[in-house]
Formats: structure tokens, sequence, C-alpha cells
């Protein structure tokens, strides 16, 4: 006799309601071959009895595996294993459990791609001192999500409740071009703006839509591995050239131009990631030259235009474009919280045509009521308030920071002072071991996040925005004490 | 003198500053090269004269120009336009306007990939009929975005506000895992659970992950579109197979396996995209044969699996999988309101992984807001509810939506009753020209949007869930006027 009790196991305490877990049992054993069409099934009694369950439960699941056409019932003879199910495979009877879904590690298709770890995003909770966040704590988060609330129960909600705008919700392209022409300089119209979710999408529809394989594209020799990543994702061949304290140099461009055909070219001329430098007005006037005579794609990736200290701040490239060479790439997620995935990009129209077609493709539509709210957001002026107020504490933070720094690691250390933005470019003296300080670090709770990127420039872009005092004191503490225990150890050891 | 007056064009209505309104007119003509380099600027008096502005304005204006090096002071000389920026091109003096970003329709670059118009959502104010959405007025929104905001000002909102899981929050994965347990039989863990933008995203993914060029997907001879263009824009190449009243025809799927090396299968097996039909449970336990067998992938969209209105379901065809090699999509969008973009996909854990790294380059994460605030809806059992609701009126429009079309329209058309989903196929007799009454339709506010999908099937996917009795009525006496006005005039003509 088939050993039910092995093979059906119920849990009584199991979502699934009971019926279903038989049923499911049931099935299994005939795609396994272990059951075999015309095989007769025992009586509801005698089931109910081996599996020590109600009688009604067995019944059920007898219906509900004849309503799947699994089961034929032949009158006054009994229930059988449908005839016209296909036999898979018939398998000899093996102990061993039956493989549930659960325990597929691995696809049965082959696949090409292999996923490498890549930079996780630290699980634990680490304070990460790198890179440079907004700090969340200080976003009006419950105003925007207020908003939301109202959007999405008001009387107007269908219109941001079902399939709506790929380009984005119109009146937030509105408030934002008049954002951008307020703050930036930039007048471009509403139909040149695409709303993405945040500036990753926009990098990635951007190289989408302009590479080729085996494209030229110029970036600098320290530049945003992602961009980077997504370059290489499209084809894209990468030329780089040097950064200096005037930003990227401008006539190695000018050299690759007449070497190469350059499709395009990424930079953030703001703040260069990740030095920080700002590239200055002339290698600007130079590089839209540079774009207009071969007519390559300047993607300007201008992440924290809105973060500046001192005098005002260069406007972006795109401001100058009379031509049509510049894709401006812009994020909200950094004015307020990395998770509002809200970005934009900027570009002649048929260039934000074509993206938005791409764009159906990967997600269809953006999150009509995030977008919505946003734009009532900016009519308010709320964001502007914002701004004004992260602007003030930021640069409180940054001077307080960089004179932390200066006072507890000046002796290893070499950095400028950035004039705008979220991080501080950190140079360390030669014979520390940035990879040996980071894990450090990481045992005692602080996250260096990103110096794979940045220890081969002996360097790591340390971000004080989203610190507090007592968060900065605590990082650059257990900085000095790596960096002393290393020191003791060399000079135990020479 | 130059003709400063028509240059700087001021508006003080404008949002820009005035003074950066004069910044932003120089290096336009600095660019132009009407302005060159070395060229003696008019002081500061002159210009607020010319410009019958302020002159404190025009100070502030300079000063921002040489703070950005557009200008140099010679002491006791004046100021100049910068020697060291390179002149771009030296231009005639041309009358006529310089043409600002706002004009700017076309990018100096090429673009190969120009965009068509594609299938455009309805911009104007139409009731559509068509397809089969959620009625988004009977969505608890409210609740859902409650606690959103409760959760981006709690006490715990650093943690979903900054960088998090590109996988998915993983309370709404655990969440998920459960609901498809007690749903639909399957028991995945949250490591095999990818949280997407809709189910438009997973169907991107997994073909970008599955397909190298030329590669052979079989669909159905009728299919979601949507797919079939993912599937082209990865270079696969696409095999149909006729769909009847038990679904897809496998034994042309057999015959297609041994003629050509498959690599993928699209199928929505729960109800057949467009016809709503539901694969027959032999042809299932054959089609997943056929997968081991051959070792192709099954990507299984189930997008409207939580509606059912007759018996139980027959499970997903991954409920059944133990070997791998069903890819499932599945999609919450269709439970609440389109534009709440949350879907998912369960796998094999090395697929999962290596959709989540190709997740990461499109936009890095989620709204992990949202997706907390879904997860906790999910375990209060609100969306369970919601279900429950929804069935009730939908299954009681399908009832009212199906006598309406078989009173008013029956002479002309005939339908199966769907057991479920949240559209109705109806095939047309042949002498209707469908698109022309597509276009009438249109005229009368009615949209039919799709049609163009579906006329060569002489067939329209009627969608009833999102429709309350007035809409019902509305819609089939638009389609009823349009079929008798063109009887008439055919009959005329005759």
């Amino acid at each position: 006799m088939f050993p039910w009790k092995n093979i059906v196991s119920i849990d009584k305490n199991a979502p699934t309601p009971v019926y279903l877990q038989i049923v499911g049992a049931i099935i299994k054993e005939i795609m396994a071959g272990r059951l075999i069409s015309g095989q007769k099934m025992p009586g509801t009694r005698y089931l109910s009895e081996q599996l020590d369950i109600n009688r009604k439960t067995v019944v059920a699941a007898y219906d509900e595996l004849m309503a799947q056409a699994w089961l034929d019932v032949t009158p006054s003879q009994g229930t059988f294993i449908s005839q016209t199910l296909p036999i898979v495979r018939q398998r000899q009877w093996a102990s061993g459990s039956i493989p549930s879904y659960q325990q597929l590690h691995t696809a049965a298709f082959s696949l090409s791609f292999l996923p490498s770890d890549g930079h996780q995003t630290e699980k634990k909770e680490m304070l990460r001192i790198t890179d440079g966040s907004p700090d969340v704590r200080i976003a009006p988060m419950d105003n925007l999500y207020k908003r939301c609330r109202e959007i999405a129960s008001g009387r107007s909600r269908r219109q941001y409740l079902r399939y709506g705008d790929e380009q984005g919700e119109i009146s937030l392209r509105k408030a934002l071009a008049h954002f951008l022409h307020t703050t930036r300089g930039l007048s471009c119209s509403p139909q040149q703006l695409l709303i993405t979710r945040g500036s990753q999408m926009g990098l990635y529809l951007i190289f989408q839509l302009l590479l080729k394989t085996g494209d030229y594209v110029i970036v600098g020799e320290s530049s945003y591995p992602v961009a980077n990543e997504v370059i290489r994702k499209f084809q894209g061949r990468l030329l780089t050239v040097p950064v200096d304290e005037q930003g990227l140099q401008v006539e190695v461009v000018a050299s690759l131009c007449r070497q190469y055909p350059i499709r395009a070219m990424y930079i953030t001329p703001h703040h260069h990631y990740p030095t920080t430098v700002t590239l200055s007005a002339e290698r600007r006037v130079r590089l839209l030259g540079l774009a207009q005579q071969y007519r390559f794609a300047i993607v300007e990736d201008d992440y924290d235009y809105d973060f500046h200290y001192a005098s005002s701040p260069l406007l972006p490239l795109i401001s100058m474009d009379t031509q049509g060479v510049v894709i401006y790439i812009g994020s909200l997620t950094k004015c307020m919280a990395p998770a509002l995935r809200n970005g934009y990009v900027v570009a002649p129209e048929n260039v934000i045509q074509a993206l938005t077609q791409y764009r159906k493709l990967i997600d269809r539509q953006g999150d009509l009521v995030l977008e919505k709210a946003m734009a009532a957001f900016i009519e308010a002026g709320e964001l502007q308030r914002h701004l004004k107020k992260s602007l003030k504490i930021y640069r409180q933070r940054r001077d307080d920071f960089c004179t932390l720094l200066q006072q507890q690691l000046g002796e290893w250390i070499h950095f400028q002072v950035p004039d705008g933005g979220m991080a501080v470019w950190v140079v360390f003296a030669s014979d520390i071991d940035l990879l040996a300080l980071a894990k450090y670090a990481h045992t005692r709770g602080i996250s260096l996040e990103g110096v794979q990127d940045w220890h081969r420039f002996q360097a790591i872009r340390l971000g004080f925005a989203s610190l507090n005092a007592e968060e900065m004191q605590r990082g650059v503490e257990v900085l000095k004490e790596g960096i002393t225990s290393f020191k003791r150890k060399l000079s135990r050891s020479a």
C-alpha cells in the first residue's frame, strides 16, 4: 500500500488550509511519477484514518483535485488518477524527501550571467561615514506623505491611481521646470523633462539610448563607479582623463577627440565625483565647444548642485548649452532622502521622447501619487525651505567635521575644505593601509563602504552631511584608533 | 556701442532674480562669440541706465560673473571679458534671437533610436472600457498611505529612508511568501523573491537575464503585446503557438522543441491574455515536462490569479515545479491600483540574485517606505480583506456586464463568461470594422485602447472590473450606437 502517512505531511498550524496541503502533496506525487495515471486512489475514509484527520477534509481535497482534473471518478468503482494526464517521468521509488520549492537554489536552465557580490549595502546596523548622504532625520517626510495620503484619497484620486503619464506627472514637470529656472538659470520646458526613479534610472536610460557596442565614452580617471558600470553594461569603451584641482583636464579630452570618434562623456562638473573639485569656467566653455565641434553628448550628472556653501556656484553646463549637446541628470533624492527615488533628466525633446519609450518598457511609469505630492511640495516652497535649512546645517557640519579631521588626524591626512556638497576627499599618508583600516572600523561599528573604489588614490570620500556631532566624533575617533594601532605595530616590527 | 538694451531683456516678474538674468544674458553672448575675450565691459552706472535698473543689481551681476571667472578687473582700467576664456567660435553679428534651451527640440548628436508613437495612454478624460483594470475607487489607499506616513516619520524611519535592500524590503518579502503560500500553495522563501516596480519590471529583468541575440522564445499566437515587445528588445526570436479553449496548444510546443533550441516561453496560464481561457491541467503537466526535458525557462505571468469567481482555480505552474524551470511574475498592482507599482518575481535563488544585480543598475532599489507599508497591510490581513471585497464586487460586475452585452449586442457578438479576471474576450461579427468602431467610440468619450492589438482576431478585450453600473451602461450603449450606425450605412449602400 502507498505510504500515505509519509507522503502527506500535514501541519495544522501552517497557513495553508489542510485540504490544500493534501492537494499539493498528491500533485507532487503525480508530477514525480510516483502516482501514475489510472492508479486507484484510496477511499476518503481510509485516507482520513491514515492521516488522522476529519474525513470531510479529505473529501474537500478530492473535490479540488477533480475540479483540477487530476482525479477521475468512475461510478461504483472508485477514484483514479486521471487517464488524460501524460506522465512526465516514471521514477524508481526513492526514499528521501520530495524537493520542495523552498529548497530550489539553482535553476534547471542555464544562466550565462552569474552575479558577483558587488557592492552590498550594509545589512547590519552600522554608522556609515563615507560618500555623503543627506540626513534623513531632518527631511520633512511627514509633510510629503501627508500630501500623498490626501492625493490618494482625494476627489481627483482616480487620475493618480490608474495608468498615467510615462514621462512623469505633468504638475511635477512644471514645478521642476520652474525650480530649475530659479536655482540654475536653466529655462527648460516640461516637454524637455523626464521624471525618473532616482538619478540611477537617468544614467541607465541615457546610456542605453546612446551606446552601441564599442562606442567610446570619456570619463574621469576617478569617476562615479556606478556610471562606469552602466557604460560597460551597454558595451561602451571607457577612455579616462586625469582630474586636477580645476576638474577634468579638458585638453586631454581635446586630444582624445582627435584620436577617437567620441560618442559621449560623463561628467560631474559641479563637484567632481569623488574628489569634489569644481570644473573651472574656462574648461566648461572649452568642453562645450569640443562637444559642439565633435558632436558628442555630454552627460552632466549634477547630483549635488543644491548644496553650495561659499560664493554662488557656477551654473551647470546645460544652462550655457545653446546647441543641444548636454543631457542633464538631477536628483531630488539628495535633497530629501535616498529612499525617495525621484530624479529627472533634462534634454532636447527628441532625446526625452526616446528615453520615455525605453522607460515604458522598464517600469511603465513612476509613482504618480508621490510625483503629484512632490509637485505640490515644490509649488508651496517647502522643498526650497528645506534646502535652505539643510544648507545651514550641512555648512556647520562641514566646518565642524573639517576642524575635527584636522585636529585628530592632521598629521596623517590632507584635504581641501569643499565649497559644497556632502563629502570631503581625504588623502591619507602613503603607509596607511586603507582596506585594513576599513576592516578595523567595521569591527567598531563604523562603515567605510566605498573604500574599495578609492583606496587606489590612497583616499577616502568621507561624508559629513548625515552625521550629527556625536556621530562625527565617534567616526573620527575610530579612524584615529585604527591608524595609531597600525603605527604601533609598524614601529614594533621595525 | 553694444546694443545692451536688446540683448539683456529683463523681466522683473520672472522667478529668476534680475541680477541672474543679466549674468545669463552676458554668458550667452560670450558663448555665442559676440562678446569676445579681452573686450571691455561698460561701467555699472552706464549699464544700469541703459537697462533702467538699480546700479546695485548690475554690481551684483558683475560680482557673480567675476566669481565665475567670466570677467576680470584691471585696477583703474575697468572690467574686461576674461582673457583666459577660449573663444568657442566668433560669429558674424546676426540679427534674430539667441536660441534658448526651451526651443531645443533636437539634439546636436545623432540618435539611432527614433521613438514611435507606440501605445499612448489617453491624456484626455475618457472612459476606458477595455483590457480590465481594478477599480481604484474601492482600493483602501488611505489606509496604505496612512501607514506610509507613520513609517516615514516614525522612530525607525532612518531604516526606510536611506539606501536599503535592492531585493526589496525584507518584511514585504516575508509577508508575500506567506501570502503566496496560503493563496497559491506556493511555499517559497524570501530569498526566492524579488520585489519589482510592477510586473513590467519583472518582465524586463527576466528577459534581459535570459536572452542573447537570436534566442528562441515561445509565446501564444495571441499574447500580451508588451511581453513580445520586451522579448524583441532583447533580440529574442518569437515562435508563436495557437491558443484554443484549453489554452496554449502544448503539442505544438513539443514539436517546436524538437525543431529549435528553445530558451524560454512566456505564458499566462491562469487566464490566457487576451482571450481569458485557462490552461487545462493536463497541458500544464505536459508543459512542465517539456521544460524539464528541454531545459527551457517558463516565464509564468500570473497577473490576475487573485480574481476567480467560480470553483477553486488551478494552482500556478510554479506550485508544481520541483525542478526549477518556472520563473513566476506576480503583481499587487492588479489587486489595488495600477499606479501602485508593486510587483514581484519568484524563482530559484540564483535567478533572483542575478535579477537583483540587474535591478540595481536600473533604479538601485524600490520605494522602501511603500514596501514596508504594504508588508504591514498584508500582515494585518487588509489586502486579503480588500481582495475578498473586490472579488464580490467584480463577480457581480462580471454577471451584470455579460448580461448587458448579451441583451444589447447579442446578435453581433459571442463570448464565454470568464471564470475569473477582470475582462471578457468578445468576438464581433466579421462585418464590423473594429477600428472604425473605436474611432466612433472615441468621439463619444469612450476609449477602446488596445483594439489595435486585438482587431486581427476580430475581437475586443472588454474590461468590467473598473466599471460601475452607469459606466457599463454608457459603454455598451456607445458600442451599440456605433454598430447600428455602421449597419444602417451598410444596408443603405447595399
